[in-house]
C-alpha cells in the first residue's frame, strides 16, 4: 500500500529486535520527516560502524582499534577476568565503577533450544588467556537458564585449574525491592545464598 | 563507554520515536551483527526514501510520482474526500477495503499545546480542492482531543458550503469489545451516538 521504496525501508527496519510492522511504519515516518543531511549522516554512520567496529583481539569487547581500551589500560588488573554474555553487560559493570579487572565477552550464551552450543561461542580464547598468573574468573552471565548453563560449562572446564578461584555473581533480592514482590525463584536463590551476619 | 562510532549510531537511533538509550543499544548491536551487504542496502534505502518519497500534489499522501495512486485511479470517486491525520490512517482505511472515495492527508492535527496551529497544517489545499462537484467530506481524524479540535475547525470553515455534507467517523464501542472494559468517555460517546434500530 505504501510506495515500494518506503515498504522496502520498513522491511529493513523490521530486522531490528522486536520491531514489527506498526513500529517499522512509525520509524519510517519519523525518518521521512528528518532533514536530508541528517538522513545522510545516519546512513553514513551505519556504514562507518560496520567498517570500524570489531571485537577486541583479547577479550571480545567491541572496539575501533585492535585491542579495546580496557585491555590496553595498564592500571587494570589482568589477573581477574569477568566473563559476560554481551558488551552491554560489560558496559553495565563499568558504570558500576568499582570493578578493576578485565573482561571476556562471549557474545552469547549456551542455549540448546536456540541451537547455540559451546563451540559456537568464544570459549577457546577465554581458556587460552588463563595462565598461572590468573587469580579469579568471575562468571557474570545472566541469571537465566542460558546464563546458568553457560556458567556451569565454564566451571566444569576450569575445575582442574586448582590455582584458580571461579566465582559467580550472587543471585537474590534486587536492592530496593520488596520481598513480597519477588518471584519464588528469586526468593529461593536469596534464601540459598543467605549470608551470616 | 562504547566506541565513539557506535555511540554516534545510537544517538541517531534515539531519534526514532520512543527509542531510548537501552533500545538504541539493542538496535545497534543487532545492526552490528548484520552482514556488510545488508547494512549497505539499509543505508542506501534510507537515502533512496528521502530522495524519492514526497507528498502527492493533490492529497498529501506519500508517493514516488507526482500524484499518488489513489488520486490517479479513475475508478475512485473524487466527489467524496476523507480527511485523515496521517498516511498510516489512510493505509488503515484502504485495508478495510470498502471505501472508494479519495483522501486528504493533513500530516498532523491542531494542537495548541504542541504549538501546532491551523496554519501549520495543509488545510488550504483541502479547501481549494472542494468545488461544486464535491458531495461529502468525511472527517476521519483520531478520536482524541487533537483530532476533535481539527474536526471542529474543518466543520466551522466548511459550514457555509451548504451543498456539502460533512460527516465524522462514529465514536463508540470497538467491535468485539466488552462493555465493562470500555472507559467512561468511550461509553459516553457510544450512548450519545446510539442508533435507532
Amino acid at each position: 500500500m505504501y510506495p515500494s521504496t518506503l515498504e522496502k525501508l520498513m522491511e529493513y527496519l523490521r530486522v531490528l529486535p522486536s520491531v514489527g510492522q506498526k513500529t517499522a511504519e512509525r520509524y519510517a515516518m519519523r525518518l521521512l520527516e528528518l532533514p536530508k543531511e541528517e538522513i545522510e549522516a545516519f546512513a553514513n554512520q551505519l556504514l562507518l560502524v560496520k567498517e570500524r567496529i570489531h571485537k577486541c583481539a583479547i577479550c571480545g569487547n567491541l572496539t575501533e582499534s585492535e585491542k579495546c581500551k580496557i585491555c590496553e589500560d595498564p592500571s587494570r588488573d589482568k589477573e581477574v577476568i569477568c566473563v559476560v554474555q554481551q558488551t552491554k553487560d560489560l558496559i553495565a559493570i563499568e558504570k558500576m565503577g568499582s570493578y578493576n579487572g578485565v573482561y571476556h565477552v562471549l557474545h552469547g550464551a549456551i542455549s540448546p533450544i536456540k541451537g547455540i552450543l559451546p563451540e559456537d561461542l568464544d570459549f577457546q580464547n577465554l581458556f587460552d588467556r588463563i595462565n598461572e598468573n590468573t587469580k579469579e574468573i568471575i562468571i557474570a552471565t545472566n541469571s537465566t537458564m542460558e546464563g546458568d548453563t553457560t556458567a556451569l560449562y565454564i566451571c566444569k572446564i576450569l575445575k582442574p585449574n586448582t590455582h584458580l578461584t571461579v566465582t559467580r555473581l550472587a543471585s537474590g533480592l534486587p536492592t530496593g525491592s520488596n520481598l513480597d514482590y519477588a518471584d519464588e525463584l528469586t526468593l529461593m536463590h536469596a534464601f540459598k545464598g543467605r549470608i551470616k551476619q
